[in-house]
């Protein structure tokens, strides 16, 4: 990486200088020029891998250490390991891995950050959004946008996992976060199950509807609908090289991204497809839920299978290889978000 | 209906200079003011309706007159009894009932009009749009965008029978009429049904995906599906006055009308239900695809059932009442059109 | 211009079979297609000059015939020789010459339309609206949006004359015509002249400003900034073989056009330049503002001067030549709302 | 301010779980929750002011210790008294003071970082972007966007500063810096100067132009024409209690602001006027440009005058007076972010 900028010399006579800058606030910008300024993204953020053979357990260790109502949300965070004690698995997002046991809940409330959750293992859990509760199912990808009060409940006899992914540095490095919680613990429920894929996802609207806000009107993509459209599009082609088959949750209000800072993707990969070796400044989780393979990250070899999560640092080259069987991988990112401030870029890389 | 302009007198003097101004391609505005810009919509259109069992006997019959191939396309043209001869149901829209009789096709051709199909009558019957065939199904609400090349074919054994809706009368005012025969009778298959509902209908698309024409990418809204989303909303409320349980048809990569002249609208009412009296700019032709009932159109009562078409003129009060059992309303116009260009209103009529 | 459609032949049967359908409101389709479906825009309209040497005389007659006051609004109709009749300039705009006399007013109205000045002769005429009056310049480009009220004044002690464009036939189509009249004869003035312009067209907004309406919210475009923008660009190049030097007027407020129906435009041709060979589909009306030359208009030439008024049709191919003086065109047509239908197309002609 | 979340209590059994957590990457959630989700915006930052007559001497004397060429650019970099050492005025933005001596040149190069500069003095430096070179003013209001080459140079023979602000930290949380030299120490002079302003900020654009980024096509707006137009709004008001009378910068071809993260803003208080309290999540930097006054910032007294810079933290309630002339003021921050992202808020704070 070639260097942007040569820091100039120092003397006594600068020093004394930079001295008495110092006292009014303020300080020379040749001295950090170069650290503000890089060449190319020098992301915090380093690659890396939490097997699920890992979290799983501890997780539900916590079940017994602590209830959902206490901790308010009972998650593992995934640190990224060069950010420690930052509670960020990137330089811009949050992800945990949340758990709620049978019978119990964790209470409502709202944010100005914005969530997603990828569900890993449900059976009978919901989450709430704008009065209905939806039924997280293995592989659905639901929202849980600004400023909606959202509960999650688990009337089921099994733990509820799900992988979050929450913008929380976005709004913190704004400084723009609300909070507050649900004057009760879970949120009226006024609408039966369904309503809102029915209204805002069928590719129908209600007539003259205006959307209230930035983040879609409906809050689960269903796993079954997503995978079915996949195996659909991977029938008729054509592959991308970069990609395998690549497709990205939208709001079907606008066609736009789930949520502004946010997007998702499902992939799949055929089994024995290796994609072309490619960049972003989008840094990216990936959350694999069908097959196994490994992906080569800035030159490091991850292996992974099933609900475990790895991170793809901004502007790092990748390559993901399946292995026998089709690979399915969920993946999110800021790149929404980067895409309306102008800052997105991509590109395959050369090898 | 006030008066918004009184028409001077005229004089002999007047009159000859009239003359005058004639002989140079020009004449007194003062003279027409009055009927250019009208206080009020005086559309060239009135109410009618089409009964399908007038319909259906005289178009079969033209299966034996002329072929889908000599005729290019076979269609009855549904003309407004005030503009007799112009091809129009209303001063914008063109509307028809076209038949394809079992083992025929209608050849493939591309146009700068922009068409629906709303299917009536259909074993096997199919579309062809962008490479893929559709099965026309009765109730499915089927596109044809503007400069996209379209083929109808039926290999089934019964004769498929729908309505089509064409902006014809928008782009001959404009100037703008361009088509072309395909270089064949019928477009090349590329994709398996279903590819491009997976693809750009499932609430996903393709990653990075930019829309290439202004029309949706999917081209067929199955009547099952939204007739389920009508149902869904109809259970969980609230009902509209003016409306019923009312949805619109979208482009899923924008959220916006599926063709930028035409929007198109499937609604439900309760059997007994009546809508209050309510008129907007839009001229509109319905559709009932379930049902019994009546609709009183500028104080005129029209009694309709499955299938026949009906037409409520721009700014003229309408309200609809279902009969015993539920009614479902198929309906089109030139809404999106209208907004885009900053003409469209609506209102609800006092009593 | 090749056929895209032949009409089918005629037998006793048929003549009787469409005997039947026209008493049921309905038509063959067969008969009419190559009618309605053209392979390339067959617009009603030709081309056509309109000298302001007649029109000028004629137009000043009309102020002894007849009261601003009397007539709402004294404009001699530039009517397409093609259309007579109809009060229109092509199929979808209407185009006038508009005289108030020293001392008179064309009182305050508004209506559905959108309408554009393009002042040819003033000494102190205003136009007012949004509670501002604008003094006009020669060269001003003046718009009254759709629904805005508006009237002109003439305090000074020449004749006052401006080019008048509507979208009267496009807002009559679409069966959208509304009028009233101010209370009044002048709409009350609250701003000071020039408030719109510092306020929206400073390339500043108020601060959160939210447009209230699809059109600019300045009204009057002054000649004198106009051109000297054209001769800043015509000094740093490059010219377009196609159109000289040449913007588009726009809305400060959107970036898009004044008015969603109706586009203008104003080019320079460097004296002794012609013009490559070019058609689009939005038929135009040109009014020269200085200089002389000629345009080939479909094979046709038309010499014009300052003030002149001509007309491109739809498609037809045409060509402009400065003679020895540059020659600024201001010119205007319905192209905003052929894009937003996702009509418009426009190619350079191989000669 | 109310406490959104309660940390649950430590245990030694909770202690231990938490170090095996430690080594896996992870971390409870439940400990950090409150810093990371916070009821209120609780930024970084905190209330400020520079003295131009601090900064000015301090700012002149780096003249003569380093060259601009040595420097690249020879900035004060205004910290922020509770962020120091991170070259931040506040948790998103970075603010500089910056000064070229006659006979100087700050090389060209270009960033994925966006720039404004804020003239404070010049005699005729000048900033270069896209080919020309604009001289630069008092007042000017000037934009190197995005990735646009951008060099300053003083032939004047006095010398220049200038405010800078940049969105460097939004650049940098999300990982998308890039930068480059252009090849020579000044980018190649093809336009004359006012080129941008005359086709792309005269309520004009050339036709059909299509924006090739998202930051403004024109990059100088003249201090002249826009205290102008804040003088003609005065003139008609009316006055916004919160704000006297203020502008927006925008960006002549979209509506939108004049770059993606950052946006600007010139109001006037009349002399004597005192702004109703008010907050909003966009930390905001002030720079005086006429008068003198005092802004009351989260119960601080902070007095103001000519080139001085105060900042006003996100959700800090804000109240600033004018003495006994009238007062400009020039502001700037990330709120175009923060609205496309969904993330702004402001309000209007009863006392």
């Amino acid at each position: 990486m070639s260097t942007f900028y040569v820091k100039p010399g120092i003397s006594e006579k600068r020093k004394e200088y930079y001295g008495r800058l110092n006292k009014k606030n303020t300080a020379p910008l040749w001295e950090v020029l170069g650290k503000l300024v890089t060449p190319y993204p020098q992301p915090e953020c380093v690659p890396a891998l939490w097997k699920y053979s890992d979290v799983r357990p501890l997780l539900l260790e916590s079940g017994d250490l602590i209830t959902a109502q206490e901790a308010e949300r009972r998650v593992m965070v995934l640190e990224n390991p060069a950010m420690r004690g930052l509670s960020q698995i990137t330089h811009s997002l949050y992800s945990g891995v949340q758990l709620v046991q049978p019978g119990e809940i964790a209470p409502s409330h709202r944010h100005a950050a914005s969530a997603l959750r990828f569900v890993l293992e449900s059976s009978g859990a919901y989450t709430a959004v704008d009065g209905e509760r939806t039924t997280m199912e293995p592989g659905d990808f639901i929202l849980t946008p600004s400023w909606t009060f959202h509960d999650h409940g688990n009337p089921g006899d099994r733990p509820a996992i799900w992988l979050d992914g929450l913008d929380v540095p976005i709004v913190n490095m704004f400084g723009t976060s609300f909070a507050e919680h649900y004057p009760g613990e879970t949120q009226e429920v006024t609408k039966s199950e369904g309503d809102a894929e029915a209204r805002y996802g069928s590719n129908l609207l209600p007539v003259e509807y205006k959307p209230e806000r930035p983040s879609a009107p409906v809050f689960n993509y269903r796993y079954s609908k997503s995978r079915e459209a996949l195996e659909q599009v991977r029938k008729n082609g054509p592959i991308d090289p970069s990609h395998g088959f690549k497709l990205q949750y939208i709001n079907p209000a606008t066609g736009g991204p789930p949520m502004p800072t946010i997007g998702a993707f499902l992939q799949l990969l055929p089994s024995g497809f290796t994609t072309r070796a490619y960049r972003s400044t989008d840094s990216t989780v990936f959350c694999p839920t069908e097959g196994t393979g490994r992906s080569t990250i800035g030159g490091q070899v991850f292996e992974w299978g099933k609900h475990d999560v790895f991170v793809v640092p901004s502007w790092c080259t990748v390559s993901h290889s399946a292995d026998s069987a089709d690979v399915v991988l969920f993946s999110f990112s800021d790149r929404p978000g980067q895409k309306s401030l102008g800052l997105w870029r991509e590109e395959s890389v050369e090898e």
